[in-house]
């Protein structure tokens, strides 16, 4: 039988590009590799994926993207082993959730086997691209956007499902401090917040500047009504540690369900360390921290993977974070990444390996 | 002195496609003028806007409009009169408007002279298109996007500000049925509901579908906390007539302020009809519909201009509005109409000559 990945044409680059890159100095997502993924969705079906020199995108000025913001975006990551054994980290749930998210901006859904099989042609093809220094990775952005045309609002007949590869380092340099949010807010119930749609990203922009003039990294959304629950950063979900316990807020219609997140829920319990899905309150985490029982607050998510975070701000009001031998945090850490680079047992069965 | 507009370049087309069209057919938004203006955000700065052949755009797949959906669009439309004059209504509004929505998404913002001269230069080239069918008009669409490159979740470098122009027919055919929604929202307290920004759009599709699927035209939106009060239509701010008072709810952060929205206001306020600016209940609502108190509903944007709502939808419930003579939909949309058209004395200054 004839499967999908028979029919992924792959036209490859004359010259690559690869040698003008410094792999030990890698910033995050700005180098990209020599090919991508295209896959067009025309006349109803999405046709067959293929593989083509990573090369710019012509579209007509009224494309639907430009107006409507109709796009879904995805985050992922390939590692490399010390046997040059290529791995991703639990592949098909980022496939699963871009199509939670086609659905909710109204895109066709891609056909499971076209996501993952035109990710392994391009990882075919451009597996020299993943870095193997410490830390590093090729970052992985598969999205899908609105190509075709008209000023109706109303969703496109057309759309382009692309996948392209960025060899990279670390998201964040150093612990990071953040702003609990108390005016602005990043989605709504019933909204489209727990989609990786790319209007959530554009309108957390505004709000993460003025924090950004106010000393911090990033910001922590709260609830839109009251402004008294944590729900997730910027591009991460968010852990507390209070006392010996570890505590994440519920995913809901306004907070994107993290694989990170999920995956450190799962480690942590196997690591018999207490976890709680709850919400979270922001006034028990300041009250935690005058008591002393506040013991780490970290952000998750494959870009950033972990990130402790030093410090907090609340209205006006700096709370610091103490610094812990084997805190939680480094444990998790050590445990996912040894996971994902193959240096561990996985007991999981999160890692998928990808030939080359 | 030089003034920006002795700086705008002119490149026209070699032969206008403008004989291929069927100005008595028109759509909404389909057929496209046969120039742009295009203006760049670079270094730092916008450059002088030209005006050039409607032409494809070409862009770097990491470009941040495909994954962030960084932007922010206007409506707006050119009339043309029996003398062959031509007019746009309230323009100084949609040019403060798109520096409001471009604050919020974190996108420079755009000299007022760029946006007025480059608009007034492309309606110079391009005036032939305003068509002059009863209800048609040029529809004008100013829009901002992310050019600029790069995966990480942050503001571009680069953007591009385009105007593109299509003569349009009716937005809707007939009356519009709606469906006061009781799930789904388009905005949050704290977000960009009051701004134009892409993403406000693209979350509307799928529970429009939803009610598209029931047979409803548009979703009316309530607030995302309780659903019980009435916000906004996907591009149409709503009036209600219960008796003889008109009702419009106040705008917010969740709610645009529309342009049309706020002349019918002074419209109905010169016409001695009883205006009131508050929030409205869905309740109350279909109090009024039980009593036969609730006379009218309508929707009010500059594409849809007024658009008479025949029934609306709550929990499977329909109810149907009355037919009137003399409704304050038609007193209302034959005033703002021969204002736009050049039709009546405009007591307001709302008219805006642009010489050809
Ligand atoms: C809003 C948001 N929250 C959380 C995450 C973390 O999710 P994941 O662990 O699947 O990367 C991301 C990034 O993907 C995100 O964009
Ligand atoms: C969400 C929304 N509400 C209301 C309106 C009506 O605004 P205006 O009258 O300025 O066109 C529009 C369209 O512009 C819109 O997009």
């Amino acid at each position: 039988m004839q499967t999908i990945s028979d029919t992924i044409k792959v036209e490859k680059v004359k010259t690559s590009k690869i040698d003008k890159v410094d792999f030990n100095n890698l910033a995050f997502g700005k180098v990209l590799a020599d090919h991508m993924m295209v896959c067009d969705y025309k006349n109803g079906a999405w046709e067959t994926p293929k593989i083509v020199p990573y090369q710019p995108i012509t579209l007509d000025p009224s494309a639907k993207i430009f107006h409507y913001g109709q796009s879904v975006f995805e985050g992922m990551k390939a590692y490399k082993d010390a046997d040059n054994k290529v791995w991703l980290f639990r592949p098909l749930e980022n496939q699963k959730r871009i199509n939670i998210s086609c659905k909710r901006l109204a895109i066709p859904e891609i056909p499971e086997d076209y996501f993952m099989e035109g990710l392994k042609a391009l990882l075919k093809v451009d597996h020299k691209w993943i870095p193997t220094a410490e830390g590093s990775s090729l970052y992985i952005r598969p999205f899908v956007f609105a190509s075709g045309n008209g000023f109706h609002a109303s969703p496109a007949d057309e759309y382009k499902f692309i996948i392209a590869c960025a060899p990279s380092g670390s998201y964040f340099a150093g612990k990071v401090k953040v702003l609990i949010e108390e005016k602005y807010s990043r989605s709504a119930n019933g909204g489209v917040g727990f989609a990786k749609a790319g209007g959530n990203y554009a309108g957390q922009f505004y709000p993460t500047q003025l924090a950004v003039e106010k000393g911090y990294n990033q910001v922590i959304w709260t609830d839109d009504n009251t402004h008294e629950y944590i729900e997730e950063a910027g591009a991460m979900n968010i852990f507390i540690r209070i006392n010996d316990t570890l505590l994440t807020s519920p995913t809901s219609d306004r907070i994107l369900d993290g694989i990170t997140r999920k995956s450190l829920i799962e480690i942590a319990k196997d690591e018999n360390i207490k976890v709680e899905v709850r919400p979270i309150t922001v006034k028990e985490v300041i009250e935690a921290s005058k008591n002393g029982s506040l013991k780490e607050m970290f952000g998750a998510g494959t870009a950033a993977v972990i990130s402790p975070i030093s410090t907090f701000g609340h209205k006006d009001q700096d709370y610091d974070l103490p610094e812990l031998e084997n805190s939680y945090a480094s444990i998790l850490k050590k445990r996912i990444t040894d996971i994902q680079y193959n240096k561990a047992e996985d007991k999981f069965g999160w890692r998928y390996q990808v030939s080359i």
